[in-house]
């Protein structure tokens, strides 16, 4: 039974998430990187700010940090506790999370990969997606401490389903946005209200996200505000593109989107969010979207 | 004030909008080339079964017919009425809306293009969403007669934005539905469950109606029921790459998209469903989406 | 038997070719815009520069002009002679030159779409590649007056036949120029010297006019010479990509392409050569082309 | 002073290679995975055929196997000899090349990465294009034992560069082969001769290997020979993207040729010849390319 927690990775999201554990549990160490963030987490919600040695002691371990490459180099240096179950929700390379859950097994423990959506406000909420891959048990076992954190939560395969499912998720994104943007430059140049138009398309067919949400909220309003950078994106539609090399298929779309995202990202300006992409677009029609 | 109206083209949207009309108007004229269901239409709501001739002398005439040519071709046969509003819910090409609404114009009449969404169930509660494009007096007149039928209706921009929002927005759809049929595609060989996965991408930022709708209710039940034909896509996919060429536009997502689409529609049996876009890329694969 | 010729438009191209036509024919009439170019050709060729009207008595008219916009307007300025033969060079539309052809016709005359290739150079040494779509007959008839000019000189299909050929040719060369650059970009990452390169590729399957030629002698030694337009190559990818969709086919590799063109187009400075293309990538990669 | 030679690997490429190294070194050894080709070999040309222990004593040895895979593999099996020279004639991965060539660095020996093009006639006649990456001096050093093969022999850069070029070319002729592919569908589809056509784009700037040699020696003609197989050509344009994705570089034209060349090998029947590439056109349009 799970009687310790331990969040690794006080980001945005990590130090929202890392404050609903203590709900669930007597014992919830918190590590940073940044120490003093950690010692503010757990001034602010109770937890123990500790040594990275000692989070690691903890029954369940929870991990959230840029790349994969991150969680590889913060694990290599510690020593893996058996029967320990880490949870890793990076929005992570499914290799790297295929091989850290064998090199967890080897030591009596799991890896889970378990990236999350719903952005900071679900991080803030308890109401974040989980999409997980990796041992079964391990997965019912974690479970209790998972659902503090979640709202839908999905056992979505092997070691790195989870880790594969979030890569075509943003892929997804990245094609509906760059979809969304060549159309909607379309229908300006021929002198269309954009607003109504997307009024009626997220009543239609069309919608997705990118509709309802990003053009809306990000471009038409001309705010792009930076709350996922336009490299991030370039980096998960790259893990899709991976995925599908791998695989030996044919995906023409996903392959496109992925040169745009990459070109966007080579003449966006430093900081920008991933929205940005749709000024790529502006530029080379001299079209503004709004 | 409108005193009459008439529906001509009654086929499986247009038989379901009809039916409403009589709740508005005490005259309603339908009329149908196979006139047998214009006389079954008369019969089931009490609208007139009548000439084309008579049809077209209504104060506001709805037409629902396969394609721009097919309006053009019976517009010609006709005479058009003075102070008459043609409303035409077909899917079709901004240029003829153009033309057919400067024609209307030269008669003292006026010519709204107003293709719809919500299909044939919208259509039958009368929740349709109209896209509209022409004269902004003749749409506010006009508007009774539409509310008959629909629930969001926006006026969009001069004559012909109406057709090209439905363009864009069923090109939107066909990107969406390719870039999900890779995406899954992809996760399926990597030993990912769909369905969880679908769940999740729908709880995400990646969501799109391909992944709320159409592929869950066509694709991964193997169903892929006739509701939207393939060569109907193809044709509004390539008024969507024809607004953007028009402009002079850089839409490589679009383009690509059209080509697949026209590729799948090339290779697909007769009568197959739009949704069958998503075997084209099992072909490719030898995976199946379910 | 032909007797007389006119050339109309002077410009590169045009200057070089009427220059060939007096060895051929006693009577050789030009025409131009600009009249002192005109003026100037006769003095330094013993052509005779004459008003419109009479350069088109001649028994068979060349045309060169930028587009066939152009040509339509002067064609519909002036009385079209019967017996006549009209030869236009321009890299023109393929339905421009199907509606051209017929109203010739009507009046007993021929219209032949005959666009060329070989550049100022091949105009200048008589060695142009004509391609010509157009009745056959006048097709024979004129071919003296076409020898006096080129070398390469192939009937290749009915009226349009000649532009559609042109069309394509540009297309290749715009798909074969972006994935050459694309190559030598991807080469340059990985520290490839890219005139070794360049050799191996020219001795190799992947050789085009683009690795012989292009890239060693307007992108690699940084010239960018202006002598084909970057905005002309953008209309001659748009003809090709009409042609697709008129005959409603899937051609993805030439679709994207066109986008590429155009977004290309859409951001680089006036004047820019067609080899400009190759920055768009630089900007996009932040890695020079040398 | 090199003394010695071996040839590993004894297919259509290697077998004729192999026969031109007794003109420069008496002792000549010979390897097969089936041995009865290297005795026949030895028969034919005098060379030796000997235990592969044996054939990599030699001061240069060449090898040409089907994968990197495939040459990992058997160097993994054998001792390097220290001073020695291997000189991969394989269309093989970059890093595969990096790797080997540290690894014959730390026992004091050499690697080079040295593909080759010009087919089977130009194995015979020693007129091959060698593309070479690797340490310098070595290259320098196994000069005369390549200049036995070839004709343009190109040292391009460090270890690695070989293989990319070679990736890259056939990339390029892949990306020509799906344009012209493309272009001569819409071309056939609009009624022009595609003969006359092919000559026309031969004499101008469109031109490729792909215009002037596939696709009228092995598509028009409906020949096909499998001389170079489709899912060799989808392996080496998999290199290509490869390479484009480790830079993080955006090659949209080369993205989605990759895809159409997969796309094509998933659907083509087994033992096609890469030009079977055409045939996924002429099923998408019904149109025949001859």
């Amino acid at each position: 039974m799970i009687q310790s927690a331990a969040f690794i990775g006080l980001g945005a999201m990590g130090y929202r998430m890392a404050a609903h554990l203590p709900k669930t549990f007597e014992t919830v160490y918190v590590w940073n990187r940044n120490f003093e963030k950690a010692k503010q987490h757990a001034a602010e919600y109770g937890t123990l700010a500790v040594e990275l040695n000692q989070a690691v002691q903890a029954d369940v371990i929870f991990s959230c940090l840029p790349t994969s490459a991150d969680v590889e180099a913060l694990i290599s240096s510690i020593e893996i506790k058996a029967g320990s179950i880490w949870i890793d929700c990076t929005s992570g390379v499914p290799d790297s999370a295929k091989k850290l859950s064998t090199l967890f097994e080897q030591q009596g423990a799991a890896f889970l990969d378990a990236p999350v959506s719903g952005q900071t406000i679900g991080a803030e909420n308890a109401t974040l997606t989980f999409m997980i891959g990796g041992n079964t048990t391990a997965f019912e076992q974690a479970l209790p401490a998972i659902q503090a954190m979640g709202k839908l939560i999905q056992h979505v395969g092997d070691s790195g389903a989870g880790f594969a499912v979030k890569a075509v998720n943003n892929m997804l994104m990245a094609v509906n946005l760059c979809a969304a943007s060549e159309g909607l430059t379309a229908l300006k140049a021929h002198g269309v209200n954009l607003h109504a138009a997307l009024d009626c398309i997220n009543a239609s067919s069309g919608k997705s996200n990118a509709t309802e949400t990003i053009l809306p909220q990000r471009v038409l309003n001309r705010s792009f505000p930076l709350t996922f950078a336009l490299p991030l994106l370039a980096k998960d539609t790259g893990i899709a593109v991976d995925l599908i090399r791998e695989a030996k298929l044919s995906a023409p779309v996903i392959a496109l989107t992925q040169s745009l995202v990459q070109a966007a990202n080579g003449t966006a300006e430093p900081n920008s969010d991933f929205s940005t992409v749709a000024k790529m677009y502006e530029s080379w029609s001299k079209i503004t979207i709004e």
